[in-house]
């Protein structure tokens, strides 16, 4: 059985890798911002990262979905965000809409100093509709797998486990024991398909964002998420130290990741 | 601020007060079933905990909503099953649904020894309408507060959040640490103001079911669904050990409840 704490790595060392592919994203941008072959290359190298990710997380949640979907390892804030065990598909969406017209696109244009034309604030006509258009096709999905998640939750309060819990003697135990954990496994796999189901769309949502923006775009997006997904992190730990959680949490992970911030 | 350990604490009280609910529950409906007085004395008592719990959640939720939504405190099991910091209130409805016709029933009008017109499984015409009604109510209010949750999740994408983001120097560091500071306490208190309605739904749709059944059948449906609440939360104890979970967990609460189970 896989362990816990494989779990929490395999998160770690999601949040390491958008840390390097921020920085070459970054790089990109400022330093050939003109070469769309590179552009598109670094975009291709981030969207692989986040597939391979998602492959090292179908196998870790085949163990245990339930882990996945109320995670120990995240900070409360990042937790508190979370959609079927990750980010909502729709805020990459979201994201172009701020992005496109905002005061980040203001100050992206500063500091690319010149090369402003053909950022996420030039979006054309076509390529808005088209945005509009996955916009309206996410949030169907997302509800369809919220009705989906729904369901399996629902099942709790069904046979078989609510059953197994009236059986019951004594509050708690349970002289099927093998019945019970068979119906949580199965319930732990029902929530698992649930999740892949998830990561699918998150991906395939991304990926069609990617295919409407030019390879600058493209580029500025990624980079712009990449941030907002670190910068979350980090002030999820500070606000958790802040809280009280993280004195408690940094017993439990022997990393770094919830060290309280220096400053 | 409030200690994020009182939120712990609020949690554990809850447990303990539904173990001796469903205690003096399944008292009541052994000892006492053909007492109308007796059995809408103990529903009213159990009802009056449920009330007294959203209370305190409430003045502790206010500190910090987001740790409501993503708690620490619950097995993953638990946390798994959670909308919006709680149950779902469709799930109670679900509840009658299995007892009305189930295994449950059967098995219960054994232990009844005869006692057995007037429970569950002899709901009525009217009655059944009655819940369907209600279970069509309690998924479009459900589905409201969902849609809530998704808006105030999606925000983290919008500005302020995403600004603040973009605008850091170093990736989680903040020249506008006090902005930061601000823009997650708007955030977790938009979350706190959700959980509020959805604690408000969960008790105003288990009132209504109570309206709906007989004083037997109310204590009958308490105390299957305490039973159910309390082998979750002992079968989640026991999962979390299998899974590697509670070793670590042991360490973050000074309790018993996370200890491995004793089976």
């Amino acid at each position: 059985m896989a362990n816990h704490q494989q779990f929490q790595l395999c998160y770690q060392n999601w949040m390491a890798q958008q840390k390097v592919d921020h920085d070459e994203l970054l790089q990109g941008l400022t330093n050939f911002p003109t070469d769309l072959d590179y552009l598109q290359l670094i975009t291709k190298k981030a969207i692989n990262h986040f597939e391979n990710y998602h492959t090292v997380r179908a196998q870790l949640a085949k163990h245990d979905g339930l882990s996945f979907l109320a995670p120990t390892w995240g900070t409360t804030f990042e937790n508190s965000s979370l959609w079927i065990g990750g980010c909502r598909p729709s805020l990459i969406i979201r994201l172009v809409y701020v992005l496109c017209g905002s005061q980040i696109n203001a100050h992206l244009a500063e500091v690319l100093d010149g090369v402003t034309r053909g950022n996420l604030g030039d979006l054309s006509n076509f390529q808005l509709k088209s945005v509009d258009a996955l916009h309206i096709k996410t949030i169907k999905e997302e509800d369809k797998l919220t009705s989906a998640l729904a369901s399996v939750q629902e099942k709790v309060a069904d046979e078989p486990i609510a059953l197994l819990a009236y059986n019951c003697k004594k509050v708690g135990e349970s002289s099927e024991g093998e019945a019970v954990d068979k119906a949580m496994d199965t319930h732990a796999f029902d929530v698992y398909k649930i999740i892949i189901e998830a990561d699918k769309l998150r991906l395939d949502i991304l990926k069609r964002m990617i295919d409407i923006l030019t390879p600058l775009q493209a580029v500025e997006l990624l980079l712009v998420s990449k941030k907002l997904n670190l910068c979350l992190h980090e002030w999820g730990k500070r606000r958790d130290f802040q809280m009280g959680i993280t004195q408690l949490l940094n017993t439990q992970i022997p990393s770094t990741s919830r060290d309280p911030p220096s400053e």
